[in-house]
């Protein structure tokens, strides 16, 4: 409740300006079970702006209502009734099919006889991109040429798109749809969604980080051991097996939320907490980000596939459900300090978290102890953990290793705001801190086209492994010739 | 219960040997209240040697069944009636007053009648000196005169004696000390109790500081703006009246307690765990202590005296019950860091804790947020934290400050060992890094003599502060002069 009353209070210090949002792709999944039930609960918070209407665009045959109905017995979300009929006095069905960019000839005037604000044009017009990639260039031309990019000429942002991933398959389509969107708009306007951005915790790493002076001096290759990155997933596949099976692990998890995370774990400091310099220093480690060969491959990189994956698509396919992988930053902070990263799906245990492993010197306690370990816990139970040594109560000195906690739920009391929610919120203010720019989404695709286009039977053979476990063991034997074991497990 | 079966089983690898220990004082109330109890604890949990006999002195007459009632009847311990009573089969009360040495012609017989182990001789002797100081030296004759210190010739340090405080009165009285017990007895069988030195936190000073490597790159005057030292105590004066009207709260806490845990979060990494390479590193910082003047008196020591305190004593003194006050460690790593140190009777709580307060760059987030601060709460409810910075939850980037937390109890779900139990472990075994050195005892006196000898009316005058209170204005005043406050409060 506090905390409701918290988010209400920025909101309208927010003071968001009249907006008409867009969906296209409004009967997906993604629309479905993500993006309405958010809105729905945005709009109940008083978190949406006053004036805001939502145009939903869909192939289907809909009026309003029934779509709105369509969306109730549709969606997995739990969803109050009135609530949503609240929320439904602001929505509008259009019907429109991007393979025939006619059909959107109305779509001007729905806008329009729906503007809001005083001013005629004064108000955002923002457009969500929630279909699948091949449709995000036929959007952009089709809002072209409908006249659906026209401003009121006195807010410079008041255009937006927001595109959902994936953004490409890999280097090159990416560029080409970069260069697609960019014939349209100008990078301001873009906004690249990577949800993991969007997390509470995740937003946090750059709090921990500089606004904890102790930790800076300490963070470099002088004291860090290594760092370790881990996404398990405790489902497997489910229904995306279509698209899942055409993209593996690694570049739906890896190539944007693992990458992004590592990210801002490695960068420098920005200079200050515009989007330009956040994004910039998370450039500058994307770009250092050491890319494999077929060489470094071998021994470096273990592929994975879970036993019942091929029973599932209903063939045998070589897409990994399972990455293992050590690779560097190659600056002046990281030189020399692996970055060990594991995901993967049905791995027994749904957990995301980022360990930064401090070196142990030689000293008067010897090596014979645990490190220090700063575990930064993105999902669930978010928190915050530091390993250390005490001593054990008794006689002698004897070592205990526990560790201190800073746990979110007991600190704030609340449900931490959903990653969905921020980004809405972001992309009607027009912040584009927690998006992802053209160079950062082309730097992560060198970084796993290094491997997509290196990778092979040979340096890295799919490895079947038992739903439930922790991956195949050559994960482990991977980072045991280093010395070293996974902490998450 | 697992920490019992644990103590016991260290007990067994210690292998202490047939042990007689004499307590000298023993009707006094730090016997009745403080030794005897710890030992019967020790004997109930076989802490004690198989072996073992305590001879028990004083001036009254009893014999030992009249003195184990007479310590039942006085003891404020809680004690039972069973456990009492087979401890009582291990004891002998010797009635001596050591103002008629003579009366001591018999002890010899007695401890070697109750001689115990194989060897004629072949068992510890161990005095503890638990009288008023200026009674250490006549004992310390008495012993020798009356063949006392004889040991086996095969086992160098069988006899011991441990040393109560207060340790002099000044750094002439313990010097004249020094020298009239290493006339009987070598620097290694003194030791020298400070109790805080028993406690486990304490104890885990060394352990936090040294086996945790995250800390030592930033424990030094870089990154440490400025390090706290309070000692509160909720209680008066109490029964000790005569006593602490003639000490006041610098000799009673500050030259020993205090002045011990600043040395051990202060001082360098010892090269190895010995008795030797700890209070070596602990002297180099007593000896770096910046000693006071006159001059620098004014304005950087506030003495004070609860307003209770003169009707209890009966008439008007000038004895401290507080002492705040600033100083230095002039050396490489601390030179320009203030240690802050607060301490009083009456004071409203009990907290002993040490703050290590970090510096605050300026970084993106600027200086306006909370430093981080590392807490090591001695007691009560033993615990580290670390007050660091997140984010709050929601829109905009908001710092939250909140603390990594380890208690004690909650990780060892266990009563921490007494600090008298360890310590005559300790005596018992011959360990004595839990002791203080004849260089340490007279360098934290130089320092304390620094300021008795220099403060007077005019640059220290007697602040009277209300009981419950935090000590009077003055003290705020002097660390907010830095721009800074106390922690503790």
């Amino acid at each position: 409740m506090a905390n409701q009353l918290r988010l209400q209070r920025v909101s309208q210090e927010l003071n968001l300006p009249p907006t008409v949002l867009t969906i296209f792709g409004s009967t997906g999944d993604l629309s479905l079970n993500q993006l309405l039930p958010t809105l729905v609960h945005m709009d109940n918070e008083g978190l949406l702006p006053k004036n805001f209407r939502l145009v939903c665009v869909g192939r289907r045959e809909f009026d309003t209502k029934a779509f709105m109905a369509f969306f109730v017995k549709n969606s997995r979300a739990k969803l109050d009734s009135k609530t949503v009929a609240n929320f439904a006095k602001r929505v509008i069905y259009f019907k429109g099919d991007i393979d025939e960019p006619n059909s959107f000839s109305e779509l001007q005037h729905v806008i329009a006889d729906h503007k809001i604000g005083k001013k005629h044009d004064c108000f955002s017009r923002l457009y969500y991109f929630a279909t699948a990639p091949e449709y995000f260039a036929p959007i952009a031309s089709i809002l072209k040429h409908q006249g659906l990019l026209i401003g009121c000429g006195e807010h410079e942002r008041t255009i937006r798109i927001l595109v959902e991933k994936p953004f490409g398959t890999d280097l090159r389509s990416a560029q080409t749809l970069n260069k697609e969107l960019l014939k349209f708009f100008t990078e301001k306007q873009i906004y690249r969604i990577d949800h993991y951005l969007g997390k509470e915790t995740v937003q946090n790493l750059l709090v921990t980080r500089f606004a904890n002076d102790f930790l800076e001096p300490i963070w470099n290759r002088d004291y860090i051991d290594h760092v370790e990155l881990s996404v398990f997933e405790d489902v497997g596949v489910g229904n995306r097996l279509n698209f899942f099976d055409q993209t593996g692990t690694l570049k739906d998890l890896v190539q944007n939320h693992v990458v992004q995370m590592l990210a801002l774990i490695a960068m420098e400091e920005p200079k200050d907490l515009t989007p330009e310099s956040i994004r910039s220093e998370k450039l500058g480690v994307l770009n250092a980000l050491k890319k494999f060969t077929a060489k470094t491959i071998s021994g470096n990189v273990v592929r994975g596939q879970y036993k019942e994956y091929k029973d599932e698509v209903g063939k045998r396919t070589a897409t990994e459900t399972f990455v293992a992988l050590k690779t560097f930053v190659d600056n002046k902070r990281w030189n020399g300090v692996p970055f060990y990263i594991k995901t993967g799906k049905r791995l027994g245990k749904k957990v995301t978290e980022i360990s930064v492993h401090f070196k142990k010197q030689c000293n008067l306690f010897g090596t014979d102890r645990a490190s220090n370990v700063l575990t930064l816990r993105i999902q669930p139970d978010e928190s915050v953990q530091l390993q250390i040594n005490n001593k054990v109560p008794g006689f002698g000195i004897r070592l205990h290793t526990g560790s201190l906690d800073f746990g979110y739920k007991t600190a704030f009391l609340t449900e931490i705001p959903s990653a969905y929610e921020r980004l809405f919120l972001d992309f009607m203010q027009g912040d584009q801190r927690l998006f992802m720019s053209k160079e950062e989404i082309e730097a992560a695709w060198k970084f796993t086209d290094s491997l997509v286009n290196n990778w092979d039977n040979k340096n890295a053979p799919i490895q079947a492994y038992a739903s439930g476990t922790t991956g195949p063991k050559q994960a482990e034997a991977m980072i045991a010739k280093d010395g070293r074991r996974w902490w998450t497990k």
